[in-house]
Protein backbone atom coordinates (compact mmCIF):
# COMPACT_ATOMS: atom_id res chain seq x y z
CA UNK A 1 0.00 0.00 0.00
CA UNK A 2 1.36 3.55 -1.20
CA UNK A 3 1.36 5.76 2.10
CA UNK A 4 4.23 8.00 0.78
CA UNK A 5 1.96 10.33 -0.25
CA UNK A 6 0.27 10.41 3.17
CA UNK A 7 3.54 11.24 4.89
CA UNK A 8 5.41 14.58 4.16
CA UNK A 9 7.89 13.11 6.05
CA UNK A 10 8.56 9.49 4.05
CA UNK A 11 11.93 9.80 3.17
CA UNK A 12 13.25 10.54 6.39
CA UNK A 13 11.70 7.25 7.80
CA UNK A 14 13.79 4.24 8.39
CA UNK A 15 12.91 0.81 6.45
CA UNK A 16 11.70 -0.59 9.74
CA UNK A 17 9.38 2.28 10.09
CA UNK A 18 7.85 1.96 6.66
CA UNK A 19 7.53 -1.60 7.00
CA UNK A 20 5.83 -1.48 10.26
CA UNK A 21 3.64 1.18 8.57
CA UNK A 22 2.31 -0.90 5.30
CA UNK A 23 2.22 -3.81 7.04
CA UNK A 24 -0.68 -2.62 9.33
CA UNK A 25 -2.76 -0.27 7.22
CA UNK A 26 -5.83 -1.09 6.43
CA UNK A 27 -8.52 -0.24 3.27
CA UNK A 28 -12.11 0.71 4.23
CA UNK A 29 -15.13 1.69 2.86
CA UNK A 30 -17.22 4.36 4.06
CA UNK A 31 -20.79 4.78 2.76
CA UNK A 32 -22.08 8.59 2.43
CA UNK A 33 -23.82 9.10 5.90
CA UNK A 34 -22.31 6.76 7.81
CA UNK A 35 -20.51 7.13 11.12
CA UNK A 36 -16.63 6.43 11.12
CA UNK A 37 -15.79 7.44 14.94
CA UNK A 38 -18.33 8.29 17.78
CA UNK A 39 -16.56 8.41 20.88
CA UNK A 40 -13.91 8.93 23.74
CA UNK A 41 -13.56 5.17 24.17
CA UNK A 42 -13.12 4.01 20.21
CA UNK A 43 -9.64 4.44 19.02
CA UNK A 44 -9.93 3.47 15.77
CA UNK A 45 -6.38 4.84 14.62
CA UNK A 46 -5.58 6.99 12.46
CA UNK A 47 -7.92 7.53 9.58
CA UNK A 48 -5.68 8.29 5.50
CA UNK A 49 -8.56 9.24 2.97
CA UNK A 50 -8.09 8.05 0.04
CA UNK A 51 -10.99 9.50 -1.89
CA UNK A 52 -14.11 11.08 -0.69
CA UNK A 53 -15.19 13.39 2.00
CA UNK A 54 -15.40 12.90 5.76
CA UNK A 55 -16.69 15.37 8.03
CA UNK A 56 -15.45 16.24 11.94
CA UNK A 57 -17.75 17.30 14.37
CA UNK A 58 -18.65 17.72 17.80
CA UNK A 59 -22.18 17.03 19.37
CA UNK A 60 -24.37 18.59 22.21
CA UNK A 61 -25.79 16.12 24.69
CA UNK A 62 -29.22 17.19 23.13
CA UNK A 63 -27.71 16.39 19.66
CA UNK A 64 -26.86 19.44 18.34
CA UNK A 65 -24.03 19.81 15.96
CA UNK A 66 -21.06 21.71 14.82
CA UNK A 67 -18.95 21.09 12.02
CA UNK A 68 -14.77 21.59 12.96
CA UNK A 69 -13.35 20.91 9.69
CA UNK A 70 -13.87 18.48 6.55
CA UNK A 71 -11.28 15.96 5.13
CA UNK A 72 -10.59 15.72 1.97
CA UNK A 73 -8.19 13.16 -0.12
CA UNK A 74 -5.11 12.78 1.12
CA UNK A 75 -6.00 14.40 4.18
CA UNK A 76 -5.41 12.54 7.95
CA UNK A 77 -8.10 12.56 10.57
CA UNK A 78 -5.76 12.21 14.09
CA UNK A 79 -8.43 12.64 16.81
CA UNK A 80 -9.81 9.17 15.80
CA UNK A 81 -6.71 7.86 17.26
CA UNK A 82 -6.85 10.42 20.16
CA UNK A 83 -6.45 7.60 22.66
CA UNK A 84 -2.59 7.84 21.21
CA UNK A 85 -1.67 11.64 22.76
CA UNK A 86 -2.11 12.30 26.51
CA UNK A 87 -4.27 15.28 27.03
CA UNK A 88 -6.97 15.32 24.76
CA UNK A 89 -9.96 15.75 26.82
CA UNK A 90 -12.72 16.17 23.93
CA UNK A 91 -14.24 14.24 21.48
CA UNK A 92 -14.23 14.48 17.93
CA UNK A 93 -16.95 12.63 15.39
CA UNK A 94 -16.40 11.34 12.35
CA UNK A 95 -18.87 10.77 9.30
CA UNK A 96 -18.76 9.84 5.74
CA UNK A 97 -20.44 13.06 3.84
CA UNK A 98 -19.68 11.35 0.36
CA UNK A 99 -18.65 7.46 -0.52
CA UNK A 100 -15.31 7.43 0.99
CA UNK A 101 -12.05 5.06 0.96
CA UNK A 102 -10.12 5.37 3.81
CA UNK A 103 -6.67 3.88 4.78
CA UNK A 104 -6.56 2.98 8.80
CA UNK A 105 -3.49 2.88 10.37
CA UNK A 106 -4.01 1.04 13.87
CA UNK A 107 -3.67 3.65 17.22
CA UNK A 108 -1.31 0.95 19.08
CA UNK A 109 1.03 0.44 16.18
CA UNK A 110 1.30 4.55 15.44
CA UNK A 111 1.69 5.14 18.86
CA UNK A 112 4.86 2.90 19.48
CA UNK A 113 6.19 4.62 16.28
CA UNK A 114 5.66 8.60 17.51
CA UNK A 115 7.40 7.14 21.15
CA UNK A 116 10.69 6.07 19.56
CA UNK A 117 11.25 8.38 16.50
CA UNK A 118 11.52 12.06 16.68
CA UNK A 119 10.21 12.53 13.09
CA UNK A 120 7.29 10.62 13.51
CA UNK A 121 6.05 13.11 16.63
CA UNK A 122 7.46 16.16 14.63
CA UNK A 123 4.80 14.78 12.30
CA UNK A 124 2.41 14.41 14.14
CA UNK A 125 2.49 17.83 16.16
CA UNK A 126 2.24 19.29 12.48
CA UNK A 127 -0.79 17.52 11.95
CA UNK A 128 -2.49 18.32 15.29
CA UNK A 129 -1.45 22.47 14.50
CA UNK A 130 -3.18 22.13 11.65
CA UNK A 131 -6.50 21.09 13.04
CA UNK A 132 -5.94 23.69 15.72
CA UNK A 133 -5.67 26.22 13.54
CA UNK A 134 -9.16 24.85 11.45
CA UNK A 135 -10.78 24.74 15.23
CA UNK A 136 -9.59 28.67 16.05
CA UNK A 137 -10.84 29.56 12.74
CA UNK A 138 -14.13 28.29 14.00
CA UNK A 139 -13.95 30.12 16.83
CA UNK A 140 -13.02 33.49 15.58
CA UNK A 141 -15.67 33.01 13.11
CA UNK A 142 -17.97 32.64 16.14
CA UNK A 143 -16.82 34.68 18.05
CA UNK A 144 -16.55 37.65 15.51
CA UNK A 145 -18.68 37.28 12.81
CA UNK A 146 -22.34 37.73 12.77
CA UNK A 147 -24.61 34.93 11.02
CA UNK A 148 -25.14 36.26 7.36
CA UNK A 149 -20.85 36.79 7.47
CA UNK A 150 -20.34 33.06 8.43
CA UNK A 151 -23.56 31.78 6.13
CA UNK A 152 -22.38 33.49 3.11
CA UNK A 153 -19.26 32.03 3.75
CA UNK A 154 -20.28 28.52 4.36
CA UNK A 155 -22.34 28.70 1.07
CA UNK A 156 -19.10 29.40 -0.59
CA UNK A 157 -17.04 27.23 0.89
CA UNK A 158 -19.29 24.04 -0.29
CA UNK A 159 -19.31 25.65 -3.65
CA UNK A 160 -16.21 25.90 -3.55
CA UNK A 161 -15.74 22.17 -2.72
CA UNK A 162 -18.59 20.75 -4.85
CA UNK A 163 -17.38 22.53 -7.81
CA UNK A 164 -21.07 23.58 -8.70
CA UNK A 165 -23.15 27.11 -7.57
CA UNK A 166 -26.03 24.73 -6.87
CA UNK A 167 -25.52 23.01 -3.72
CA UNK A 168 -28.02 19.97 -2.70
CA UNK A 169 -28.11 20.62 0.82
CA UNK A 170 -31.32 21.12 3.21
CA UNK A 171 -31.62 24.14 5.51
CA UNK A 172 -31.34 21.41 8.40
CA UNK A 173 -27.72 20.21 7.42
CA UNK A 174 -26.69 23.67 6.91
CA UNK A 175 -27.87 24.20 10.36
CA UNK A 176 -26.23 21.15 11.75
CA UNK A 177 -23.10 22.51 10.28
CA UNK A 178 -23.35 25.86 11.81
CA UNK A 179 -24.59 24.97 15.47
CA UNK A 180 -27.50 26.95 14.69
CA UNK A 181 -31.24 25.56 14.69
CA UNK A 182 -33.07 25.21 11.03
CA UNK A 183 -35.22 27.95 11.22
CA UNK A 184 -32.69 30.05 11.76
CA UNK A 185 -31.11 29.41 7.95
CA UNK A 186 -34.13 29.04 6.35
CA UNK A 187 -34.90 32.89 7.37
CA UNK A 188 -31.62 34.00 6.47
CA UNK A 189 -31.83 32.05 3.56
CA UNK A 190 -34.61 33.94 2.67
CA UNK A 191 -32.86 37.15 3.48
CA UNK A 192 -30.88 36.24 0.76
CA UNK A 193 -33.08 35.28 -1.89
CA UNK A 194 -34.63 38.56 -1.37
CA UNK A 195 -31.75 39.92 -1.97
CA UNK A 196 -30.65 38.13 -5.00
CA UNK A 197 -27.83 35.95 -3.49
CA UNK A 198 -29.12 32.95 -4.07
CA UNK A 199 -32.36 31.14 -5.53
CA UNK A 200 -33.87 28.60 -3.37
CA UNK A 201 -36.27 25.48 -4.05
CA UNK A 202 -37.02 22.26 -2.82
CA UNK A 203 -33.52 20.33 -1.50
CA UNK A 204 -31.16 22.78 -3.09
CA UNK A 205 -29.18 26.39 -2.74
CA UNK A 206 -28.08 28.07 -6.18
CA UNK A 207 -25.74 30.93 -5.58
CA UNK A 208 -26.90 33.29 -8.05
CA UNK A 209 -24.20 36.49 -6.97
CA UNK A 210 -21.44 34.42 -5.47
CA UNK A 211 -19.31 38.08 -5.70
CA UNK A 212 -21.97 39.87 -3.78
CA UNK A 213 -21.77 36.65 -1.48
CA UNK A 214 -18.15 36.77 -1.17
CA UNK A 215 -18.39 40.80 -0.13
CA UNK A 216 -20.53 39.79 2.20
CA UNK A 217 -18.39 37.12 3.92
CA UNK A 218 -15.06 38.94 4.10
CA UNK A 219 -16.80 42.17 4.67
CA UNK B 1 17.95 26.71 36.88
CA UNK B 2 15.77 23.69 37.82
CA UNK B 3 13.16 23.10 35.22
CA UNK B 4 12.47 19.39 36.04
CA UNK B 5 9.42 20.64 37.48
CA UNK B 6 7.54 21.60 34.14
CA UNK B 7 9.35 18.65 32.08
CA UNK B 8 7.53 15.69 33.59
CA UNK B 9 9.73 13.85 30.76
CA UNK B 10 12.92 15.22 32.64
CA UNK B 11 13.94 12.29 33.39
CA UNK B 12 13.75 10.77 29.93
CA UNK B 13 15.83 13.46 28.88
CA UNK B 14 19.77 12.81 28.41
CA UNK B 15 22.29 15.26 30.23
CA UNK B 16 22.95 16.59 26.99
CA UNK B 17 19.57 18.09 26.18
CA UNK B 18 19.07 18.71 30.07
CA UNK B 19 22.06 20.96 30.21
CA UNK B 20 21.24 22.65 26.73
CA UNK B 21 17.90 23.35 28.49
CA UNK B 22 19.04 24.86 31.63
CA UNK B 23 22.00 26.83 29.71
CA UNK B 24 19.56 28.46 27.67
CA UNK B 25 16.66 29.38 30.28
CA UNK B 26 16.00 33.16 31.32
CA UNK B 27 14.10 34.53 33.88
CA UNK B 28 11.67 37.48 33.43
CA UNK B 29 9.61 39.41 35.28
CA UNK B 30 6.45 40.73 33.65
CA UNK B 31 4.04 43.50 35.58
CA UNK B 32 0.37 42.90 36.27
CA UNK B 33 -0.92 44.21 33.00
CA UNK B 34 1.69 43.73 30.36
CA UNK B 35 1.41 42.19 27.60
CA UNK B 36 3.98 39.18 26.87
CA UNK B 37 3.06 37.80 23.49
CA UNK B 38 0.93 39.65 20.84
CA UNK B 39 1.04 38.12 17.56
CA UNK B 40 2.70 36.07 14.98
CA UNK B 41 5.78 37.86 13.93
CA UNK B 42 7.36 37.09 17.49
CA UNK B 43 8.55 33.83 18.61
CA UNK B 44 9.07 34.85 22.22
CA UNK B 45 9.75 30.78 23.16
CA UNK B 46 8.30 28.03 25.34
CA UNK B 47 6.83 30.26 28.18
CA UNK B 48 7.05 28.70 31.89
CA UNK B 49 5.48 30.49 34.68
CA UNK B 50 6.70 30.16 37.96
CA UNK B 51 4.73 32.40 39.97
CA UNK B 52 1.62 34.72 38.54
CA UNK B 53 -1.43 34.25 36.40
CA UNK B 54 -0.92 34.64 32.21
CA UNK B 55 -3.88 34.70 30.37
CA UNK B 56 -3.96 33.47 26.24
CA UNK B 57 -6.38 35.22 24.58
CA UNK B 58 -7.77 36.33 20.96
CA UNK B 59 -8.49 38.93 19.52
CA UNK B 60 -10.99 40.43 16.80
CA UNK B 61 -9.66 43.14 13.93
CA UNK B 62 -11.55 45.44 16.06
CA UNK B 63 -10.39 44.87 19.28
CA UNK B 64 -13.04 42.75 20.76
CA UNK B 65 -11.64 39.72 23.34
CA UNK B 66 -12.45 36.32 24.22
CA UNK B 67 -10.35 34.20 26.80
CA UNK B 68 -8.77 30.89 25.46
CA UNK B 69 -7.49 29.50 28.47
CA UNK B 70 -5.31 30.75 31.62
CA UNK B 71 -1.97 30.12 32.55
CA UNK B 72 -0.99 29.68 36.77
CA UNK B 73 1.66 28.42 38.29
CA UNK B 74 3.82 25.57 36.74
CA UNK B 75 1.85 25.71 33.44
CA UNK B 76 3.83 26.03 30.20
CA UNK B 77 2.89 28.26 27.26
CA UNK B 78 3.66 26.64 23.67
CA UNK B 79 1.81 28.92 21.29
CA UNK B 80 4.54 31.99 22.53
CA UNK B 81 6.88 29.58 20.61
CA UNK B 82 4.12 29.08 17.62
CA UNK B 83 7.44 29.87 14.98
CA UNK B 84 8.52 26.47 16.37
CA UNK B 85 5.71 24.33 14.71
CA UNK B 86 4.39 23.77 11.14
CA UNK B 87 0.94 24.02 10.75
CA UNK B 88 -0.26 26.49 13.14
CA UNK B 89 -2.16 29.16 11.46
CA UNK B 90 -3.54 31.92 13.91
CA UNK B 91 -2.23 34.02 16.80
CA UNK B 92 -2.88 33.68 20.19
CA UNK B 93 -1.82 36.87 22.66
CA UNK B 94 -0.63 36.60 25.93
CA UNK B 95 -0.46 39.05 28.73
CA UNK B 96 0.11 39.01 32.46
CA UNK B 97 -3.30 39.09 35.12
CA UNK B 98 -0.67 39.36 38.17
CA UNK B 99 2.76 39.86 38.59
CA UNK B 100 4.18 37.33 37.34
CA UNK B 101 7.88 35.78 37.41
CA UNK B 102 8.25 33.49 33.78
CA UNK B 103 11.48 31.30 32.65
CA UNK B 104 11.82 31.51 28.71
CA UNK B 105 13.44 28.62 26.52
CA UNK B 106 14.19 30.14 23.51
CA UNK B 107 12.28 29.20 20.49
CA UNK B 108 14.98 28.08 18.32
CA UNK B 109 16.85 26.00 21.10
CA UNK B 110 13.61 24.00 21.67
CA UNK B 111 12.80 23.57 18.28
CA UNK B 112 16.20 21.95 17.42
CA UNK B 113 16.10 19.56 20.54
CA UNK B 114 12.53 19.13 19.30
CA UNK B 115 13.56 17.86 16.43
CA UNK B 116 16.21 15.39 17.50
CA UNK B 117 14.07 13.67 20.50
CA UNK B 118 10.98 11.47 20.58
CA UNK B 119 10.26 12.26 23.78
CA UNK B 120 10.74 15.90 23.76
CA UNK B 121 8.44 15.91 20.35
CA UNK B 122 5.86 13.75 22.36
CA UNK B 123 6.04 15.87 25.24
CA UNK B 124 5.29 19.31 23.42
CA UNK B 125 2.58 16.40 21.29
CA UNK B 126 0.62 16.51 25.50
CA UNK B 127 0.97 20.25 25.78
CA UNK B 128 -0.62 21.04 22.43
CA UNK B 129 -3.64 18.84 23.33
CA UNK B 130 -4.16 19.93 26.33
CA UNK B 131 -4.41 23.45 25.20
CA UNK B 132 -6.72 21.89 22.11
CA UNK B 133 -8.77 20.60 25.04
CA UNK B 134 -9.07 24.32 26.84
CA UNK B 135 -10.17 25.45 23.02
CA UNK B 136 -12.67 22.40 22.13
CA UNK B 137 -14.20 23.23 26.04
CA UNK B 138 -14.62 26.50 25.03
CA UNK B 139 -16.43 25.46 21.50
CA UNK B 140 -18.45 23.82 23.52
CA UNK B 141 -19.62 26.55 26.06
CA UNK B 142 -19.88 29.21 23.22
CA UNK B 143 -22.50 26.59 20.79
CA UNK B 144 -24.05 24.93 23.57
CA UNK B 145 -24.28 27.09 26.99
CA UNK B 146 -26.77 30.26 26.90
CA UNK B 147 -24.78 33.11 28.66
CA UNK B 148 -26.04 33.13 31.95
CA UNK B 149 -24.73 29.77 32.18
CA UNK B 150 -21.68 30.46 30.60
CA UNK B 151 -21.16 34.29 32.84
CA UNK B 152 -21.97 31.62 35.85
CA UNK B 153 -19.50 29.52 35.10
CA UNK B 154 -16.93 32.31 34.95
CA UNK B 155 -17.80 33.81 38.06
CA UNK B 156 -17.09 30.65 39.76
CA UNK B 157 -14.09 29.77 38.44
CA UNK B 158 -12.60 32.93 38.92
CA UNK B 159 -13.91 32.90 42.49
CA UNK B 160 -12.00 29.52 42.80
CA UNK B 161 -8.44 30.99 41.39
CA UNK B 162 -8.99 34.06 43.29
CA UNK B 163 -9.71 32.26 46.27
CA UNK B 164 -12.26 35.11 47.41
CA UNK B 165 -15.99 35.62 46.74
CA UNK B 166 -16.05 38.66 45.79
CA UNK B 167 -14.10 39.80 42.89
CA UNK B 168 -12.74 43.35 41.82
CA UNK B 169 -13.52 43.13 38.10
CA UNK B 170 -15.59 45.21 35.70
CA UNK B 171 -18.23 44.51 33.66
CA UNK B 172 -16.23 45.21 30.57
CA UNK B 173 -13.35 43.03 31.36
CA UNK B 174 -15.74 39.99 32.02
CA UNK B 175 -16.96 40.80 28.83
CA UNK B 176 -13.53 40.57 26.96
CA UNK B 177 -13.07 37.40 28.59
CA UNK B 178 -16.24 36.16 27.04
CA UNK B 179 -16.81 38.02 23.91
CA UNK B 180 -19.89 39.69 25.02
CA UNK B 181 -20.61 43.53 24.90
CA UNK B 182 -20.20 45.05 28.26
CA UNK B 183 -23.84 45.94 27.94
CA UNK B 184 -24.78 42.14 27.96
CA UNK B 185 -22.56 41.54 30.65
CA UNK B 186 -23.93 44.12 33.05
CA UNK B 187 -27.96 43.68 31.90
CA UNK B 188 -27.19 39.57 33.22
CA UNK B 189 -25.38 40.57 36.35
CA UNK B 190 -28.38 42.80 37.43
CA UNK B 191 -30.33 39.73 37.00
CA UNK B 192 -28.40 37.70 38.67
CA UNK B 193 -27.87 40.44 41.37
CA UNK B 194 -32.18 40.08 41.48
CA UNK B 195 -31.73 36.78 41.80
CA UNK B 196 -29.64 36.85 45.05
CA UNK B 197 -26.99 34.84 43.45
CA UNK B 198 -24.36 38.09 43.67
CA UNK B 199 -24.29 41.30 44.87
CA UNK B 200 -23.06 44.36 42.89
CA UNK B 201 -20.46 47.17 43.90
CA UNK B 202 -18.55 49.70 41.82
CA UNK B 203 -15.75 47.98 40.54
CA UNK B 204 -16.56 44.24 42.04
CA UNK B 205 -19.41 40.89 41.74
CA UNK B 206 -19.79 39.56 45.21
CA UNK B 207 -20.72 35.76 44.90
CA UNK B 208 -23.64 35.40 47.57
CA UNK B 209 -25.18 32.23 46.69
CA UNK B 210 -22.40 30.34 45.07
CA UNK B 211 -24.51 26.75 45.21
CA UNK B 212 -27.44 28.11 42.77
CA UNK B 213 -24.89 29.79 40.69
CA UNK B 214 -23.26 26.12 40.56
CA UNK B 215 -26.65 24.39 39.71
CA UNK B 216 -27.15 27.08 37.12
CA UNK B 217 -23.75 26.52 35.50
CA UNK B 218 -24.15 22.56 35.16
CA UNK B 219 -27.90 22.97 34.37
Amino acid sequence: MDLSSFFPVWNKLSDAERTVLEASAVKRTFLKGSVLHSGSDECTGLILVNSGQLRAYTSSPEGKEVTLYRLLDMDICLFSASCMIRGIGFIVMLSAEKDSEVTIIPADIYKKLMQNSAVIAGFTNELMASRFSDVMWLVEQIMWKSFDKRLAAFLLEESNIEDSLTLRITHEVIGNHLGNPREVVTRMLKYFADEGLVALSRGTVTLTDPDKLRKLAED
